[in-house]
């Protein structure tokens, strides 16, 4: 795989931004692969993201960030400057349900996501075997409904010793503290099954059956403190008809929510999704 | 265009139905060409349509209906003979919106739509001139929100004088009274510009594209008396992102309202749809 | 799982046909949950499938098969009584791409696939350790392109040993022997990755970046003799931009061939499958 | 609508490309509200197109033009700057099947499609009510197979009279001689009914049908000398089963052809199909 740097930006949108950035870029022989831009006429925010071939450059990401730091000024740029050799880390969560958790160690090992797994994280213990498997540390935390808050610290303090920065909810059953939220913002990607704003809470699919909807969808989100209630990362949905039972339902749902997740992971991953507001730009 | 006549019936399941109706129909030497069942396991009941070339059975569906009326009683059926030979008459109603309208239209003239128009009938004028030039009388009933109950007594007048035994809402942007509701219940095709139940009520495009999701939707459903809340027919999406502008999302909406639309009125058209409860049963 | 048996019947169309099985079915008090019906209106064929409840017949599938002997005869039909307590033998068949069989596998394992893995053939050696995690024999059979029908016979040696009834080539980029395709007709399933018949043959994926298609797909058939060629079970497609390398649509096509080799074989198991010529009718 | 310069630009890639033009567009106050880019890395060309508020600039498109040339010049590029207020002239070309006609007319007057029509061309008389409908010139120009010189010297005429830019085969069932589709190279769309490259040439529904693929497909395409083997714009799908008829494939790719055809037209007179040797690089 390729050595890149990802420059990720989002500021107030005026004119010259790009012009800026990207004389800077050429002034120092950098080859962009993949630039992307949107300018919000509702918010007037613009936002950027270019992949630079790190060969190109000659320096270190420090110094590029240090010589890019006068421009971020400048413009009053929210910004990032990736490295993609140092590969993000990793905590999947998961409850009982398998497929996601299996859907991403595969895609992981096969190279489709550009990650160390650091670790599983569980309230049960029936997916240690496939996580042992892929050679994944397997950590079962039980959570008791009386003691949530015994739990989570246990979780916080496992999440923090992986030194994970990216913390995915693969199925994960239970509802993360507002300390969690907040302390992992913009960093915990959900998989709600349904197509919100429709069906959030509990059993979506059950939901979807009594509605008879002809039309069953799965949601990739950021967490934020309000359920089910964060930036929408990506959506799909899978057809049905008045012979499904909510048992289908939940079968058609399980691939739906494999490729929703392991799509919006692999763009988060790629630092192709800017949060804005209660929305996201994703450069696909 | 074939001559068919279409059994369509549902009632309580139980062993022997398929066999005493189909027996029934090949003892009159019945041709069925198309044959479709459905026992829903959760409410125990049982639905069936047929369709059977009339020329095969040689008897007038007045006749095939009486003959038909005690294997009826015995199995408690709801059921209808339809004569594809007595199209249905459809009313289109409409406000300022073409596009379902024009798409209706076309459809019906280039043969996919299998009834008679029997008018338009619009809040507005604007839509006449396209009417007119499909030769569909066109009735313009303002509606004078301090007194839409005289607007609505015209409305059910116009329906009824034109024998009318269908009414589609093709972005018909008033609600109807609960009096036309209940007196054609069954009968009345609305078509909402979301992916129901989300974002029901008033600009679902704007809500969809503050709710930042991915994917936008409509849906054809019949009317009740609770808003955007009846029985769904059918849906259908299309991919949206962060470049789209509400403007795009009605833009994009439009294409799908029409499609989702028109499948529903022509799968109503031809007795594909059974009501359940507040589900359907599409046999497509 | 219930316990169903399922009459799968093709045969000349007439008068009578429905009302004969299903009544046959209902003097023996069968119980039927699905019923599904097909006029070729072509070729004048006639397809039909019901599933039974086995308890609500109270006799075991060779005595029904004897009871329904008489009709078939009376109406020239094709025909099969399958019993769910019998499930299929499958063999696998892959080479050194993972993707379809650690999905097939997966699927097995949470019950989406209702067959026994008799074994998995490879000319490889990669796949046996997730294989035998799942606790499925592994035979490695290489290929000899010099002495290939020595491996064929090998590999017909353990299909027959197996007792297997089906067999799926999982991404196995061998091309059998005619007389294998004729001695397992209508047993053997295909992935063949693209939108057939656009780009049979090597390299589909090279192929489709070359001609610049904006969909790539795939297609799950009966193998036949001749090489992509025969009867088509299920298709999918995925879009694609200029953005995309051939890497890309590879990474793509992973998911849609997973997607359709899995809905062919489950609709295959499940005996909604019927071959018609070189086509398929699929009651899915 | 808002007033726009659009910069189109290919040319070898090189570094500085992107700082170069944004610089020089910066400048001149330019205000960018839209921008692309694409690497193509296989053929080492790149691609570029710029939306840009017309009023931020403050100067005529001409003078922008000449401004820009030297760097054009520089890096070798092939480019264009297009003017919004000039809007393209287009002229439709049909035959008897009018439901591409009939959406490209419908969609041009709600304003989705950003161009004058400057006329319909059809070798038969069938559109011309509704085309007139439309207040856009008809010209009836019969095609003598035995002659067919002569009427494409015609047609050729009526292009160039209309001072169009820009030919739509709107399911124009002629093939134009090499000499029309090199003198408009480039400028000439049409909507082949099949997902190219499966089912090139005449009947590709029959075709389609006869193979019995489980989804039928559009492709909309610049016309060049080889027939259906131009530079693929767009393309969409529709699935179909062993239920539909040659009949029902025709309805439902119907659908598709008009969805397709109005996708690639909208975005080549917006300027973002970019060719690329056979292929399409489309900024959508």
């Amino acid at each position: 795989m390729s050595h890149y740097y990802r420059l990720v930006v989002s500021c107030p949108d005026q004119v010259g931004i790009v012009a800026r950035v990207s004389g800077f870029i050429a002034q120092q022989g950098g080859s962009i692969t993949e630039a992307s831009q949107h300018s919000d006429l509702q918010t007037g925010r613009f936002f950027m993201r270019y992949e630079i071939l790190a060969d190109s450059l000659g320096m270190s990401v420090e110094t590029l960030r240090s010589a890019f730091e006068p421009i971020a000024q400048e413009f009053s740029m929210q910004w990032a400057l990736m490295d993609t050799q140092k590969r993000r880390r990793v905590i999947l969560m998961v409850s009982r349900e398998s497929h996601c958790l299996v859907d991403l160690l595969y895609r992981w090992q096969a190279g489709e996501l550009d990650c160390d797994i650091a670790g599983v994280i569980s309230n049960h213990e029936d997916m240690r075997s496939i996580a042992e498997w892929y050679r994944i540390p397997y950590h079962h935390v039980p959570v008791d409904p009386n003691n949530k808050e015994a739990s989570f610290a246990q979780v916080q303090e496992l999440i923090d010793n992986a030194r994970a920065d990216c913390i995915v909810l693969a199925r994960y059953m239970q509802i993360l503290p507002p300390s969690l939220c907040e302390r992992y913002a913009g960093q915990v990607i959900n998989i709600h099954h349904s197509f919100l704003p429709s069906f959030a809470g509990a059993k979506p699919y059950h939901q979807a059956y009594e509605r008879g909807v002809k039309l069953i969808g799965a949601t990739c989100h950021y967490v934020t403190e309000e359920l089910d209630a964060g930036p929408i990362i990506e959506q799909d949905i899978h057809r049905v008809s008045h012979c499904h039972t909510p048992t289908d339902l939940v079968r058609f749902g399980r691939d739906v929510e494999k490729a929703v997740l392991a799509r919006g992971l692999r763009w988060h991953l790629e630092d192709r999704v800017l949060i804005h507001g209660n929305k996201t730009v994703v450069f696909s």
